[in-house]
């Protein structure tokens, strides 16, 4: 019996446990879950109403978008896109603009930022794996104009933007919707990274990410790419199945995007998590985009986004060590996605 | 509307945001799970042979208990403990005496290690809530016994003790079990730990953990104590109801207890898990002990037990970032366990 590969991760100091031995195949996790149908959905047009007033709502305008607040007890309606904060939000908005320092030493803190939710058409089931291009661009769009008012906030370090798909992935409400979070620090996921490709780049002048990209490209582990992005399965996944999209030109956040890459990122999302959708049969998943507020990062930090699919469980082990036990080799998971992302993409360019 | 609490953990660099505002009550997780029944269960008594030979038995023989070894292909019969291979390792013994060297800039190496389990009793149900007092003497005897073991292996730097309880928390078979895994170097989370109280010992020469279980101890956090242990929900817990069971005399590893603190562990054990039980009509769990070593820790690291109960999903925002949002705060969580651990002590004392 070959031993399993222990994996230390591009940037992090964390080891994943990749099954080579009784190895899973992905479609061994294909498992078609109901969901739970709820009579009155707090996101369908109609019932805005349910939740807080919007903050942004995108509403057709002869041809264009005028983007627009819910104001005074008054909620927009025919909206194509929907910003509105959470109602049980984990981060709520300081009183006035604090300045709030979260130090080395700091073990209490107020949770100030904000906590929003983005329903991404009025239509429930549009997700990105089956929505039309042009609505994914309004998604994309909204990302950027919420990234840029909760930036501008004194307390806030970061903004997660992140997405939970099914009830086994946390979605508390299956219409389509993305959250974001601004927090007052730079999470430690994020923060690690940084620090690793702060480090590689005062030493080579050149960032990680792209020589990552660059090998990744060439490498079993590549999914798919477009002009402006390339997925692939990274090498010390912790998820089964897990795949990371990046921008190939270097920018440390959404913002830097250009008008054609935000049309390319639609295309990617849709393509990518559309081929994840009929590979497994609509599996559960979370996403998160990576990026950098800071204008320091800006030379060695490289936004991305990482999906991971929800499949397996994560258990006593990697919860009290902090290693992840990964049955499915990102090489076969990049194999299979490859495939099922392929077919994806000529479906849609039939239909277009 | 005041804003929740954000909380680093006595030691890692780790956030919880722990809710005040609509937080949830304790009882508000009850949710009885029917588990899945197997025909044959590979764990129980006479299916010895649906497992690999045991590496350690525990047979009882004229009053006290006789520790044996499978040989042959021959099963020991009649056993009270018996710890085997799991038949599906995540880490594997290397072929000779290997020192497997996992270096600074080691990104790929072989998963070599020991993955074994222990089933804890021949009573399929005889969990450790519910389990006799003494057969929970055998359960943390064989810990030591396996702990010994496999920490004299070149290439052995840690054993992780781990117990995932129900189908929710990652159990594939429900057979009242413990798990072990030896890995090639300290895992990130001990590591952590052991690296933030190596720098307290360094300037305060005193241990770190001492220091938190006497401030807990007088908080509302408390829980539960006998002689030996104490039981508290930690300051900034990631995982409502969480709980962490101490010894009160410093002690860097489980193998440093005396006969009268195994004794105290096995009724810690009992009783604690018995009032979570209780407390959520049996909900899924994991724990893992925390442990030291090396000879170098003995001074700065103490062992502990840390429970999870599986109540909630880390989804796209834990999990992108790891930052945790947990809406129920310790305190509450302690005021529930530390209801129903006495009740629980009570009924245990009555039945003695």
């Amino acid at each position: 019996m070959s031993a399993n590969e222990l994996r230390r991760d591009y940037l992090l100091d964390r080891w994943a446990v990749i099954a080579v031995e009784r190895k899973r195949r992905p479609t061994d996790f294909v498992k078609e879950v109901e969901e739970k149908k709820v009579k009155v959905c707090p996101f369908c047009p109609d019932n805005e109403h349910m939740t807080p007033p919007a903050v942004l709502v995108y509403v057709p305008s002869n041809g264009s978008i005028r983007k627009e607040r819910d104001q005074n007890g008054f909620r927009h309606k025919g909206w194509l896109i929907r910003c509105f904060p959470n109602l049980y939000p984990a981060f709520t908005p300081a009183d006035q603009e604090e300045n709030v320092q979260i130090k080395e030493d700091t073990v209490l803190a107020k949770a100030f930022g904000h906590h929003e939710v983005i329903a991404e058409s009025p239509h429930h089931d549009e997700h990105p794996g089956v929505a039309r291009i042009p609505q994914l661009v309004h998604v994309i769009n909204a990302y950027l104009d919420r990234l840029n008012a909760l930036s501008a906030k004194t307390y806030t370090q970061y903004v997660s933007i992140f997405r939970n798909h099914k009830r086994d992935a946390g979605a508390s409400l299956s219409h389509t919707h993305t959250q974001l979070i601004s927090t007052p620090f730079v999470p430690r996921i994020v923060a690690e990274e940084m620090e690793a490709s702060r480090r590689f780049w005062v030493k080579n002048k050149r960032c990680t990410f792209c020589e990552i990209i660059k090998k990744e490209r060439d490498s079993p582990r590549f999914i798919w790419e477009n002009d402006s992005f390339v997925a692939f399965a990274p090498w010390a996944s912790v998820h089964p199945l897990e795949f990371w999209i990046f921008p190939k030109r270097h920018q440390p956040t959404l913002l830097d995007m250009s008008r054609a890459e935000i049309e390319d990122l639609a295309v990617a999302l849709r393509i990518c998590l559309g081929g994840l959708k009929s590979l497994l049969k609509d599996p559960p998943y979370n996403f998160g985009f990576h990026i950098a507020l800071s204008k320091e990062a800006s030379d060695y930090y490289h936004w991305h986004l990482e999906v991971y699919p929800k499949l397996t469980i994560w258990a006593g082990f990697e919860k009290s060590t902090g290693i992840f036990i990964n049955v499915v080799p990102p090489e076969d998971a990049a194999e299979s996605l490859r495939e099922a992302v392929q077919k994806e993409e000529k479906g849609l360019v039939a239909k277009v």
